[in-house]
């Protein structure tokens, strides 16, 4: 059975998923890098990202990496929000945008955009782009499809995902806990109290400073 | 040299260290005890709450114990905020409230009270409260004369705690997170945007499902 998936959601200690002031040059605003840092030095990262093409199994391997390589195993689409697809808001002046990850990105696989502003379905590389304006039960359903079998991830937004967690229909939720201070941008626990009475969970301090914790629905 | 330590200091994974509502019956909110039940099965506590009278060494030896047992070595004073000290506001209607421990606290020692509304000094047991209207440097001079020699504790609520730091008075912060979504009450982190480039950080998960964070100012 299709699970519903959310991996390496970095939030900061005081639970902010994404700084304030996303643009163009900051997809994640004032928090730059910061959450995803942990996630970088990862053997994984670096081979997603083609840094590896001269260093062949290089990265770190320890539980950070194993966390990260659990991303793509047995995944057949994506749901994500519109603000991860782009920095726009509105309606699409113009279909030239065509997503942060240039010519081939890293999801081979259909990806389902949440957008009140629909557009032609989009072709880059090995993932086409389906832009849909779906309450969150009904773009499962649509994802699920689409994944023939496979898992289906829920890619974020945190805005996304605290939609698809308020509507109980995430199975799986890898949280990375980074300790920094953001101070603002997008809360990730809003409206959420009482959550883990819904989960299992296991927690897993990594020497990298980052907190993993996986919940399971129960 | 006197340091001011925190200790114990539980905060839900969403950032809040006490919960809606206190009151009386209720001196965490509708948080109840959930942001303690890590603390309750130590050993530390089942010995501080004297219920070891007919089980010496009873209670966990664990690192939530480890963690628990610090909290007392080597402090010679307190620094409190009044709602720590009981659940009134504004002026003392009376001063028959003598805090919520008995007739020995926990302390042992002299305890600052900070308060705008101050009354006489009062001894109860081993302890003794000295209720003062002092911002956070001039409470932290009289605490260290107190402690003649010994660390300084400053036990919360959250809001003196976050204050202390504000101003970059704290030398030690053991903080909890606990993996509950409480969704309302007083939030610990606001204000402190940045906190975590003046402290060295240990992290330790252990396996009540709480993380220990250890802040030492650098």
């Amino acid at each position: 059975m299709t699970k519903l998936r959310v991996h390496n959601l970095a939030v900061s200690i005081d639970g902010f998923a994404t700084g304030e002031g996303q643009a163009l040059e900051t997809p994640f605003g004032h928090a730059g890098g910061r959450l995803m840092e942990w996630f970088f030095p990862t053997s994984t990262f670096v081979s997603m990202s083609g840094h590896d093409s001269e260093a062949v199994g290089s990265g770190t391997r320890g539980v950070d990496d194993a966390f990260a390589a659990a991303t793509n195993r047995g995944i057949g689409a994506e749901i994500m929000g519109r603000r991860k697809f782009g920095p726009q808001l509105g309606a699409w002046e113009d279909e030239s945008w065509r997503g942060w990850w240039g010519e081939e990105p890293p999801f081979h696989s259909p990806v389902v955009v949440l957008t009140h502003h629909t557009r032609p379905d989009l072709a880059v590389g090995e993932t086409t782009f389906l832009f849909r304006d779906l309450p969150p039960r009904d773009a499962l359903a649509l994802a699920t499809d689409l994944a023939a079998g496979q898992d289906v991830r829920l890619g974020g937004g945190p805005t996304v995902v605290r939609d698809f967690l308020a509507a109980d229909l995430v199975d799986h939720l890898h949280i990375v806990v980074v300790p920094i201070v953001l101070g603002r941008g997008v809360r990730l626990w809003d409206g959420l109290e009482g959550l883990e009475e819904r989960f299992d969970l296991e927690v897993t301090a990594s020497p990298s400073g980052v907190v993993h914790y996986v919940f399971t629905r129960r």
